[in-house]
């Protein structure tokens, strides 16, 4: 396949990019009136704003045709047909189906009847726990769910379970450790009542190191407590979950056509489910379909996803932007940006193409954020006077109508106008006038004030943080990678850089355990560097002393 | 001043910039034996290996040039006495002064009188709270501080109270809040008891719209309880402070000559003070004196803060990094990176100088990060494969030798090592093979388990995560940001950036609260563009249906 920077349309975006290029996001919307008309979109109950990005519509019509011309329709029939898009590990990638209520095929087999057997057997154990007929092995009523997962088997339910907390079960709290580091676990359970508390041991394999450390330390902490009481198992090896002490009735299967970082709408959800119900997690199923009907039937230039996406590409590939702020103005998506954050760069953290060339281009950016307001008074200063293109995705659900909650949408609307808008020099000059300073001083201090504004940002509104809009949102983040993906030409699907420093700790930790030793055996030399091995003969100083 | 970038100092870094251009890290390790000898440095239990970076020691003496160029050292002295060198708002930035023993002048008085009377005056509030001696309306013993505050009257004394768990007094939990969002407040206090928390009301001026929302939500929540005896406050105002109902026995001054991102070792620590008590707040302190006094004092070759940040600029101005992850293999270390996006991004997001100049380079970069080894299975995946050049600080507490803490080290090391060393096709081939591949198909794997290594980062080790070894390591990176402030030429101290949303959130406001309403008066689009009004008529019809 051509690269895609020796495609025509790459090379016509490039000079299109040249031509807007000193045109200022205040000269775009005087020029066009109906700009926000034309540049937003909705799905659903999701409502999203794109006119404050540095583009124009001829600017969308350009990049659909990059879209066009990397064949995305034919990379989203193969998809949803459950192809094995996820070439490298000859997979399918067909977390579309986890929510869907018609077939989906796998290799041919139709696999909605084992989808509808998980979330039955969900419903199950979720209206058993939460109504109490589910006893701990002294009789008690479960009151906390410890979920024991990390990364994709946690990221995904802790976040949304956060977001959702208005919808929690008041007597059924869930709770989260992913991290080997002891602390977690130790600060997770210190106020719990192991008699009360029921562990959902989350891993593919059952051997991830960090969630079988935190699986022993659970079932050392519940004491004489029966396992077959106190823990689940969201596993595919129900042999090592049996020999762990969990029998197999307990434990809910992973489908291998599912990666980790889109697999909150599977078993993985259990956690979640526990804390909402599972009337509620059908709903975040549903909001994620209504998102996937849309992604999969409309045409691109009103296809959130796809749209979303260009604008994205257009930003990293011909801005230059090299990350993506994410600020959610609801203090409950306060995970939202931790989440994304896997599910883009674990994504498409990629150089290299499916038929193993260079992407040549930049992928995905460094994605981070915080809850708005309070990123306002922490880091929002330089996305106002520092020297960087900060594109921001605001996330805003609109909420009721108390003066804290308008003041805080008030705020999320502020932030993006004032960034786009900027503040002139003559204006940092008035300002300071008024506000009692001489010309001189105002002269001197007006540079500090004014602002270059231009800095782009996508407005996500919606009416409410419900069940139902939590899975449009997450959805349209998941399409809006694989179209990235797609386009970049590489696989979104799988995570081969991560075994690399996976493998260099299993040499690193025998050393480790085995206390005072050769660290510095020159024969090790090739094996890890002067640095590492200083770091560890630092390690052995300060355990000697 | 001449521009920096127009500097000769600068010019020849350039120059051997291109030179280092396309040497790998492992061939400056091959070719230096002494290369982690050279590079790392130490400044009591805090040892900095900057060996994996990507420079040498002609590019640290280089670099040093470029500091004497700029006239680092009269910063330094200035700094130190207390001169205004926040010269936009004329005030000194003096944050040593707080952890002192020693007289710092300010406009030629000693501050140390008043530093030491706010000490005891912590040290009374928190041995009466933490004793029971204290009590609330109804003769109960507080169990729980809420600390109402944000910014800097909230991450640094959040951060820390977390980071030292361990230290934390039992019978005495803290907790905070910050954002104007109702549901932080809300989720904040949803267990706990109005006659036994006490809430700090930290703000300098009194009037922060979120804090001051929140203290209003906390009265009322507190019901007849008496806020005498349930609120404290920080704050210069004390008669809005008393108007409110604080009397100002209960109130604690901060200083005018220090930043709220520089304040945690002032009365904003009081409620880290209250968890973890002020002997363990005194040691804090001693370990943020202790890296003073290297800063000052030590050459800048050997200086901790000055070298980090040296190689800092080298990574941005150089290099082209956009980014610095800040990745904490302690996991109540999870809001370091939080803590220090303000503290790095607020401070030198700047692009203006003190002489009223462009910058002309790249200033503040994206900060960004999360615990390990937690990351290691959501973005380090980008790390290994992606585009993008990584600059890492690995901020590693060794801790004890259980084999999970072991196992948290060694991924520390493990992941500096494999980022560094990278994997080469040949070697990506032979796993592939070794694992049962053909031929054939490790031949069109490989490119996808390859890594181009070569990711530079600085390993932060530590004997253990205690109150001194904290100072020691935020009073590094106050330093750090002050010194690239210095070299850039722009004021680190200031934040008028964030004014302009500030002011543009007070005039979209009262429209919001008024309803439905003018939105779309044509007279207001001068004020608000399209978008804006756009999503205020798409809210008004929201709260309509």
């Amino acid at each position: 396949m051509t690269p895609l920077i020796h495609t025509p349309q790459w090379q016509i975006l490039a000079a299109h990019r040249d031509v807007l290029a000193g045109i200022h996001l205040n000269d775009l919307f005087a020029a066009d009136p109906q700009r926000f008309a034309r540049l937003s979109l909705q799905c659903g109950d999701l409502l999203c704003d794109f006119s404050k990005q540095r583009l124009t519509t001829e600017t969308l019509a350009l990049l659909v045709r990059l879209a066009e011309a990397r064949d995305l329709a034919g990379f989203l029939r193969r998809m949803a047909a459950g192809e094995a898009i996820n070439a490298t590990e000859n997979r399918a990638a067909l977390h579309i189906a986890l929510r869907a209520e018609r077939p989906y095929r796998v290799a041919g087999r139709d696999v909605l009847p084992e989808v509808r057997a998980t979330r039955a057997r969900m419903r199950e154990l979720t209206e058993a726990i939460r109504s109490g007929s589910w006893r701990g092995s002294s009789g008690a009523r479960i009151d906390t769910i410890v979920n024991l997962g990390i990364g994709g088997s946690d990221l995904g339910p802790r976040m949304a379970a956060q977001a959702l907390g208005a919808y929690a079960d008041a007597n059924l709290a869930a709770r989260f450790v992913a991290n080997i580091d002891p602390a977690e676990f130790a600060d997770t359970v210190r106020d719990l009542d192991p008699e009360r508390t029921l562990f959902i041991v989350s891993s593919k394999t059952f051997t991830t190191q960090e969630t079988l450390a935190n699986a022993r330390a659970a079932r050392a902490w519940l004491g004489k407590a029966d396992p077959a009481r106190h823990f689940l198992a969201v596993s595919n090896n129900l042999a090592a979950a049996r020999d762990f002490g969990i029998p197999a009735e307990n434990c809910l299967a992973m489908a291998d056509w599912v990666g980790g970082r889109f697999s909150m709408w599977s078993a993985i959800g259990l956690p979640l489910a526990c804390s909402i119900g599972m009337d509620a997690f059908e709903e975040l199923l549903a909001g994620a379909r209504q998102m996937d009907e849309h992604f999969l039937s409309t045409p691109y230039a009103e296809n959130l996803p796809v749209v979303m996406a260009l604008v994205g590409l257009w930003n990293i590939d011909f801005l230059g932007a090299d990350s993506l702020a994410v600020i959610p103005y609801a203090h409950r998506l306060g995970l939202l940006p931790a989440y994304l954050q896997q599910l883009e760069m674990e994504s498409n953290g990629k150089r290299v193409t499916l038929d193993n060339q260079e992407v040549g281009c930049a992928t995905a950016p460094i994605l981070w954020g915080m809850a708005g307001s309070v990123g306002q008074h922490a880091f929002h200063q330089l996305f106002y006077q520092g020297t960087r293109l900060t594109p921001i995705d605001f996330v805003v659900p609109v909420g009721d109508a108390s003066p804290e909650q308008e003041a805080l949408v008030a705020n999320a609307l502020a932030q993006g106008a004032a960034l786009m808008k900027g503040k002139s020099l003559a204006e940092a000059r008035a300002q300071l006038v008024a506000a009692g300073k001489s010309a001189a001083e105002a002269e001197r201090l007006a540079p500090h004030l004014a602002c270059p504004g231009n800095q782009p940002s996508t407005t996500l509104l919606m009416p409410q943080l419900t069940p139902r809009t939590l899975g449009s949102l997450i959805a349209l983040y998941e399409h809006k990678v694989a179209v990235q993906g797609c386009l970049w030409g590489v696989n979104s699907f799988d995570q081969w850089g991560v075994e690399h420093g996976k493998q260099m700790a299993r040499e690193i930790l025998p050393k480790m355990l085995a206390g005072a030793g050769d660290f510095d055996d020159p024969k090790e030399i090739p094996l890890w560097d002067a640095s590492t091995t200083g770091l560890l003969a630092a390690i052995r100083a300060w355990r000697k002393a």
